[in-house]
């Protein structure tokens, strides 16, 4: 019998799963269709589907708050993390931390302040809802500021905020949620000391894990197992930080930041390096095409129409104490670092402040004793769409006005031309050094030669005109050149592998092209 | 409390699949320490690995059949039908489904015969035996063929029939099950036809489903998407078609041969298809360094040790059988093909048929209720652990006394130089054509350009050697072109796309660089 009920339990739960993912890459394939849908990022889409579905009260997963944060959470942490460049990181690390930390005082402080003024919800619970609202999640206007051509800067400032308050809600969730429930009283020094004890386990188990997989990694060359390791290490690092009774999202964020910027330099070859990010990208887009659909089909929409007024109060202090947050704790920034952030990169940072899964686990993890709950969930919910929807589908006329668009198009023309003669040179190149050697035959080739040399001399045309019109374009390209270089090594040996003409494990054996002082 | 005893339970879950996982990728790395290592496969190093565990008592995830089944097997299933090229099978379709239906219905009546004759066991119970057991896995033997170099032919037979022979047996059990239980009487038409039925089935949804995602994915290109398709194919085929009363492995395996060589030619550009190979390359190395493990660390040494008896019986009894099944079909086979299977690749095969992960999980979902299931689940794991252990480590030198071994050394030093020699060439290409633009500096590149050069002279004179030497492997080379040319086409592309330089929705939208008519 047990074995039965495992059995059917196991496949149900896969079931579910299988059918929200279908209907998740079913959204994604919408953009192909429906000129409008192109206009909207993916995970966006997902929501307003789901949010269709929950309205004809079609649940497809019943949304823990355990699923959330145990098994969700951590690789989109890691991902986020491990694509996050340090060099970038670095240079903006003070107002980051400033947004992160205070940014989270000041949201939960403000939220509740408001709430507890204008509604007649208790201080306790107000604390909880802002608790819940003081994590970020801009990964819907991080993919339109990539594809909008809009500054790195802007970009690592959110992400970077994105990953540390992450961490920071969490915690403040954790230390406030007792008080309503008697279980402890509200002492700022004994919080204090816990707040550090937290983070600092977090960022200490995440830099153990980090560097020594990164040490481990260098011992030996076997990239699946590197691959493995980081997975391990993603959600291994959240499970023993949260064992040792620190903040699991800490652990990950710095385990995430050291093995992408660290370990997958010194401990995998290039090939690996590549392979590992592709399946951290495929492992991101999946767990975002269940949650996102999720978040969407959880709507309670009775509730959410019961709760307008908490809802609307907590708007609008979310949106007031963020303005504070960037643009205070900004002008502080700015004050101390070599280039100040501009004006409009701030409100694009101001209104690019999405919340997302994080806060919606947080709310759905608020113990079912607790009264207030139904309110806490509403409210955090109706915030959450405000935030995806509102602020999310705006975004985009928001970075026009605000004159942050980039010259994206023109580079992307410029890249294909670049790229098609780089294709066709290199074939070219091939096909020619194949003619003095004996071992294959040579009157194929010759037409071959013909035609890819009169397609060179078009697409070189084209560069040409290009370049005479955009001279800002030689910067580009010279920025360009070194990246292509170095991937030309990559690729070459990967290129060798992948046709089964280099057996796999002797790659990395091959000496380097380079002389290492080129790196 | 539900909500806590939900986390507890994810937590627990992860916890200890994190922890196999750890010790799997630990024994992953023995070979790079210990070099009698290097000598064994992955796949049996775990076995070992998880028995010592055994032995000491720590058993780390407790292995139900429902995991095995409907989690582990459909990726391994998935993956292996994906890599099986048709052009392979097609050649040998006839003797591969005579090996995997005959033979197992050979191997059940045989290892049935002899442990009605030679033991006590009543013989609906030893049929159950036979079935789980007439299913092979010789992945640990696939990887020795592979590095070894031998050839296709044995390689795709054993696979083959593999994969064929996982689904024969599940039906063959299932129908088998419900004897001794008294839940029905063995008739022989009805049995047949519901055999037909359930296989029907399974090729059916498999079928359905491989083509209609193979020309759904012609309709657009998303790599992501296009992956995670994959994956929803294979658990979505194994689900929907058990559902309908079908064989869920005959399922996946079909979806998985049509969208391995069909869906991926005509639905996904070469740089998604390698993204894709790769992926479920991790796949199948992250589940079966899960089940290897398991399978060792589930061994109950006092219970085998108490069934000596039954599994020497049916130890001798399936090598009997086997040899039937293969040299006795195999002749059959011969007389109908054009080339016949030498003797040796058959005794290759008949070594080479391992068995494990299905014919466990088909033991241990025999019903507790079954007087004779332990004696069940200790002779098989008995069995299973004699084919990974005796057969698997004796399988390199087997193959070297039947000169079977492939002249793969040689053909690896030549692989190296000439991936070194293109890698060299096409930088040394790369840098000379830098020169005439205006947009980069050259006194760098002129250095690096005497650098190559002479690299270059050194590896084709080496080259130069080796060709001398070895006659055959101009053959081999005009081979390798081919595959070459295709190659760097796709390369070029993923190339600019992971350095920055093309957006990755641009990449697929490039003209082929070789008219279509080349293909």
């Amino acid at each position: 019998m047990e074995t039965l009920v495992g059995e059917a339990l196991i496949q149900h739960n896969l079931e579910r799963f299988l059918l929200v993912l279908s209907v998740s890459l079913s959204v994604a394939t919408l953009p192909q269709i429906f000129s409008w849908a192109r206009q909207i990022p993916y995970t966006l889409l997902l929501v307003i589907v789901g949010a269709a579905l929950a309205l004809v009260d079609v649940r497809l997963v019943n949304l823990s708050p355990a699923l959330i944060l145990s098994i969700f959470l951590p690789p989109l942490l890691f991902e986020a993390a491990w694509n996050l460049k340090w060099s970038n990181l670095r240079k903006d690390l003070f107002p980051i931390s400033l947004y992160a930390i205070f940014g989270v005082v000041i949201s939960v402080l403000g939220i509740a302040f408001g709430l507890s003024r204008f509604t007649d919800l208790p201080i306790a619970i107000a604390l909880l809802v802002g608790a819940s609202l003081s994590a970020t999640d801009p990964v819907s206007v991080i993919a339109l500021f990539r594809d909008l051509g809009v500054g790195d800067r802007p970009k690592t400032l959110l992400e970077g905020e994105s990953l540390f308050n992450d961490g920071v809600a969490v915690v403040a969730f954790g230390l406030l949620v007792g008080i309503p429930l008697g279980l402890q009283t509200f002492e700022l020094r004994t919080t204090i000391v816990d707040f550090c004890v937290v983070v600092g386990v977090g960022v200490g188990v995440g830099s153990l894990i980090g560097f020594g997989i990164s040490y481990l990694t260098q011992r030996f060359d076997l990239p699946l197992v590197e691959q493995s390791l980081t997975l391990v290490s993603a959600y291994g690092t959240y499970l023993i930080t949260e064992e040792l009774g620190g903040s699991g999202v800490i652990g990950v964020v710095t385990v995430g930041l050291i093995l992408g910027n660290f370990g997958s330099r010194i401990g995998m070859n290039p090939r690996t390096r590549v392979i590992v990010s592709e399946f951290w990208d495929f492992l991101a887009f999946f767990v975002n095409s269940i949650v996102f659909l999720l978040i969407g089909d959880q709507i309670q929409f009775a509730s959410l129409f019961s709760h307008l007024d908490l809802i609307g109060v907590t708007i609008a202090a979310m949106l007031v104490t963020r303005a504070l947050t960037i643009y205070g704790l900004g002008f502080l920034a700015n004050v101390t670092a070599k280039t100040g952030i501009k004006i409009q990169e701030q409100t694009a940072l101001w209104w690019g402040g999405l919340r997302g899964s994080v806060s919606i686990a947080l709310a759905l993890s608020v113990p079912i004793a607790l009264e207030g709950r139904d309110e806490i969930i509403a409210t955090v919910f109706g915030v959450v769409l405000f935030t995806l929807m509102v602020q999310g589908l705006t975004m985009k006329p928001v970075l026009a006005a605000l004159h942050l668009l980039g010259d994206q198009p023109l580079k992307q023309d410029y890249d294909e031309m670049i790229a098609r003669r780089v294709a066709l040179q290199r074939v070219l190149d091939r096909l020619r050094q194949i003619d003095p050697r004996p071992d294959v035959e040579e009157d194929y080739y010759l037409y071959q030669e013909a035609l890819l040399s009169g397609q060179i001399k078009d697409v070189d045309e084209k560069l040409e005109t290009l370049r005479r019109e955009n001279p800002l374009l030689r910067d580009y390209a010279r920025d360009q050149l070194r990246s292509e270089l170095l991937a030309i090594e990559a690729d070459t040996y990967a290129e060798f592998v992948k046709t089964g003409q280099l057996n796999r494990e002797l790659a990395p054996f091959l000496p380097d092209v380079f002389p290492s002082s080129d790196r």
